[in-house]
């Protein structure tokens, strides 16, 4: 998940009412007279089928996704790790009887992480575990901290000759990442480097990276939560801390180039009209970017996946527009993949009636914190609101909510298209806890959590891929 | 916390019966009868004044613990920075007006952790998270993996020659101790090295060390749970997995000398009776030594600094036994400095009529999971279990159920005296998400936790100290 654009809303989700059974049963009959009304009865029943095929199935989701990790490892924007993976998912798609094809993505941004260290030196020696921030220029400093716990006090503090250490308080994501991306601002006060305390709301002694620092003539690296507030106890304490920072990462002069890997089932009738699942592919360095957002695609992948092995057993599930699948590549360095994409494609003859993205972790929903953040008109929304009540009625609580934050297909989400992007429960404080770290591993996932996040996006695609009127 | 003799029951602890207000209710009336009976009236409300004095006082312990935390990194046997945190221990003590002295524990190991590394070279390049095992011997070893999942598969599968993995479920860390205790075993049977999952429920990519190699020919670690994950499912895809293993920690071939830190509080009518507090000072070498036990040491102190404060000004808290405290030294080699204390002090002068220790986590109890695992005859489990009603009565969740599993106070309790150990319901599993590892730092407490830890132990040594009839 990119965080230049994202703010998400807490407060919303906690207003969210805890819905009981009872509310399902009502939503049950709901969905009976609006479906009648709004979609042919027919997608009930098919939307049932799916459903149960993706659930109850023989979904492989989490093997795929775990070959996907441990085999070709972390996949960085630049690296011969996500090029090597670009090939075999796009073989393993194609081996399962997609058409695919890649598409090229230009001049992208090649940041190396180094062999960064840093040390406290005063008042004792420690080993500092951090990770620097993407675009941060290498540089050596030695320097004293100056600790603030609000943006605010950068106003109030001599950081001139200093290095800043941060220790806010976890609130959102958010505001946590504004203090990752405060490298330009400490320089133009005169600071020497900085040091963000990582954005998460738990840590094991975890470092978190992300971008932030691109165009910062200082150098910027995350440090623990734990070592953020031991230093900031010290600096409480009055205590002189004085930090040693190495750090060696460095952009490459070059550009590269990376592919957006595309893929899809054609509409029977309206081939033109295209209803987008998408997810990325790339990931930062380090873990696995099994969370972020391997399994976004694992899902893309099987809900597409149902609906194609459906629709090949019964003419009912064959889909009158095209579902395209789409993995963006670079998401990472500020969605630039479905950037070139969106342009690229913007004079073609083709039209987008739909987009949607799952890149907050493919968690299964487990209660109705979980949410489609909706950009787009009222029409399409009430459409999507039945969709969904189909799905409540069937056990997956989900609701649909105004959210202007659409990462990878913001472009076309401002362009008119409705488009949603899924956030579960989980998705909301839990993903941050892996996040851009080392722990971003398959192990975070579940039995469930692929096929629930697949269920949702296949019942989404089947039914607006099959609606008379969208 | 030590393991070498610790099992914890689980199936114990959730046979344990929710309990709700009336049962409070219920407890204030039982506590009022058997106190009337069995104790002085004047401890039911002493014990009320010690309770409140110290969660609602100005208590310090944080502070405290953070210096001690911060300031001198962890405390490993055999390091300098034991030594100079036992100096400012003795000292912080000595400001508070107790008698203090220390106790040398001569002839203790000193292993010392290297530059040790670990890489994954076949399928693919990765360099491995680890900690090398206490005790492990140093060794530079190449081989391809066997992983065992049980203990018994060690039987079974071929390991001459090979690096055998482990990859455990978590259950409890009694049974995840025992593959991180399994090098002999490995050697036994041709194995080259053992890398072990971390005992640990949750992972954030976190390497856990322990004792369990000393006396192994071959080097063993321990990796994260991520990774043990994922060597294991290239195993069972047949994947070839070869890893390069190079540990390079070593034990000091000269034995080193520590020191247990005596503190007390003399009894004023019967003080050759001594009612012991106790934790342990050393640490691991990773982390800051605050979980593991910092907190422990923390609420000890708290208990006795807010019963000393009170008998100042009150002489109804004036114990007539004596309360001392007890810093353990060289706990984490196997409860050295508590063996050779108690042997030490085996033909003295003095009578130890109660032992206790706080080493699973100094957390405030929020529910009847909490315990003190007890050791010792009827007659004084039924004693304590009403002091317990007490605390009931005022808010402290908490019960009383025997075991053997003592560690510092084993020799105390296997001597016939009468022992607890406390556990809370955190204690049980969250505990271990950091026990062991980088992550143990000062931040995992929050304000309430060494409060209640130290109101408990409070009440418990004033009430026992003053009792007419122990």
């Amino acid at each position: 998940m990119n965080e230049l654009s994202r703010r998400i809303n807490h407060r919303l989700a906690k207003r969210c009412v805890k819905r009981s059974m009872e509310l399902v049963v009502c939503h049950l009959l709901i969905t009976a007279l609006a479906f009648t009304s709004a979609f042919q009865t027919k997608l009930i029943a098919t939307s049932k089928v799916l459903l149960d095929e993706i659930i109850n199935g023989h979904d492989d989701s989490l093997k795929w996704l775990a070959e996907l990790c441990d085999d070709f490892g972390p996949r960085k924007t630049g690296s011969d790790s996500l090029e090597n993976a670009i090939d075999w998912v796009m073989e393993s798609l194609r081996a399962s009887g997609f058409e695919v094809h890649s598409e090229p993505v230009p001049g992208l941004p090649n940041w190396i992480r180094g062999d960064d260290s840093a040390y406290i030196i005063e008042p004792r020696q420690h080993k500092l575990n951090i990770l620097a921030i993407d675009g941060s220029p290498p540089g050596l400093v030695e320097g004293q901290v100056v600790v603030i716990r609000e943006i605010e006090e950068l106003k109030n503090k001599k950081v001139k000759g200093k290095i800043v250490v941060t220790a806010q308080n976890w609130t959102t994501y958010g505001n946590a990442v504004k203090y990752r991306q405060l490298a330009k601002e400490v320089a133009k006060r005169g600071g020497l480097a900085l040091l963000a305390k990582s954005a998460a709301p738990m840590s094991l002694y975890t470092a978190h990276t992300g971008a932030g620092a691109r165009g910062s003539p200082i150098p910027a690296a995350c440090l623990t939560s734990e070592e953020a507030e031991m230093i900031s106890r010290w600096y409480d304490r009055k205590k002189k801390v004085i930090v040693r920072l190495n750090i060696t990462s460095a952009e490459s002069p070059e550009k590269v180039i990376s592919r957006n890997v595309v893929f899809e089932i054609k509409g029977s009738t309206n081939p033109d009209e295209i209803v987008l699942l998408s997810a990325h592919i790339d990931s930062w360095d380090v873990g696995q970017g099994a969370l972020d957002d391997g399994g976004g695609m694992a899902a893309m992948r099987a809900a597409m996946l149902a609906i194609k092995r459906l629709s090949e057993v019964n003419p009912d599930f064959k889909p009158k527009r095209t579902i395209r699948g789409i993995f963006w590549t670079a998401e990472e360095q500020g969605t630039l993949g479905s950037s070139h994409y969106f342009h690229d494609h913007s004079n073609r003859n083709e039209r987008f009636v739909f987009a949607s993205e799952s890149d907050q972790g493919a968690f299964r929903p487990c209660n109705y914190r979980s949410r489609l953040r909706y950009q787009g008109d009222r029409r399409h929304k009430s459409l999507i609101e039945q969709i969904v009540l189909l799905m409540n009625a069937n056990g997956v609580p989900l609701r649909v909510q105004n959210s202007s934050d659409q990462v990878d297909i913001t472009y076309f989400a401002n362009a008119g298209i409705p488009s949603v992007n899924y956030e579960s429960d989980k998705g909301n404080d839990y993903y941050f806890n892996f996040h851009h770290s080392n722990a971003d591993y398959v192990s975070i996932f579940k039995e469930d959590d692929i096929k629930y996040t697949a269920a949702i996006f296949a019942v989404l695609a089947h039914n607006i891929a099959n609606m008379e009127e969208w």
